[in-house]
């Protein structure tokens, strides 16, 4: 049975991981019947955004692992404890917390920098020849992980002009994808799709969530 | 198209909607064709729960609407707006949320309270003859709001005998189910399945979920 890692960057699109997308990347993976591990880094929140207002809950903080927690029913790590060794790949669903907690994508472009736990979970990963899963805006990670290291992914974040053209800043390969496909890069063993990036429906983002579970599956 | 109404109760399974639940109940919804709109009720939770700790989290307070606006990715409206005239059906995720903030169960068992906004959506569904679908421990409500009116509903909450004795103590008929099926009520349109009262997995829980969810469109 494989073993899959899913690291999570807090609770709810704008201030963490995208809930459809991280709780559909558990769907596929469980009915795949692969074992799967959540962790996401024990730091606070870059901020905390009122979901119904669509702005920020000023004067509040809440923790990343904490608030992760609510979508792996309690049963999470901290990001410090994922070893590459453990596991046969790792997905990274998206969210803004994926660019505000994981990186600095959402504020600070491709010049972002990343959480020094994230990258090196990711190089360890890829270090070790174990495919990486990223959808929706997570791809920037790895653009910003890998361009460092001047090796090129092949990627996608849908077809946005501005974000493809900022992922090829960074030193990625961009490829426009539609919502119910997945980008591969066989060498590198990168995985992305665009969910949310497109959209429009949970049904949409499904067919190719399912896509990079299961490409993440066959390439581990 | 069918249009149903979704019932959240906050954003986790310890003090809201219970998060798989939720969005599996998004998808199935969305998969089939049916507009969804998702409803809140805009009070306090009942308390919150560190989820990593799994104990309250002392002093804090959170909004049932604002934090279940986190499964609605923001798109979410008062339970208070929400006109049986205006849909086909509505769903009722669970989680402790249903038990804790929709109505008191979890503290007060049978003898508990309803939602008043709760209790007039649930009996106006039922009295426009339209379908009626909680899942998880939100059967507790039926069991109560219809107990209370003297209407002996028949519905499910798995296979806990003793969960099973309260529902039959507010004046329900409790039959056992597996966790990928249904009870369906086909004089009062009301659909129960277990999902995670039995569980045990994210996969398992979809398959009773995706049969309540086409059971309420079959019914509307």
């Amino acid at each position: 049975m494989a073993r899959i890692a899913v690291v999570l960057s807090g609770s709810g699109v704008y201030d963490g991981s995208e809930l459809h997308e991280a709780i559909l990347s558990l769907l596929h993976l469980s009915s795949k019947g692969v074992a799967v591990d959540c962790f996401a880094p024990d730091k606070n929140q870059m901020h905390v955004i009122n979901h119904l207002a669509g702005q920020p809950a000023e004067g509040e903080t809440r923790n990343v692992l904490i608030e992760a927690a609510r979508i792996a029913r309690g049963d999470i790590k901290p990001l410090t404890e994922l070893k590459a060794s453990d596991y046969d790949g790792v997905i990274f669903p998206g969210g803004f917390g994926a660019a505000k907690n994981l990186c600095t994508f959402a504020v600070d472009g491709p010049d972002c920098s990343v959480d020094d736990t994230v990258r090196k979970v990711m190089l360890d990963f890829h270090d070790a020849g174990k495919p990486i899963g990223p959808m929706c805006i997570a791809p920037a990670i790895a653009a910003r992980v890998f361009g460092e290291k001047g090796i090129k992914v092949k990627l996608t974040i849908g077809n946005d002009p501005d974000t493809a053209k900022a992922m090829e800043a960074m030193g990625a390969e961009h490829v426009n994808c539609t919502v119910d496909d997945v980008v591969v890069d066989q060498e590198h063993k990168v995985v992305t799709t665009p969910a949310y990036m497109l959209g429009p429906t949970i049904a949409d983002i499904s067919k190719g969530i399912e896509k990079l579970v299961q490409k993440v599956i066959d390439l581990a």
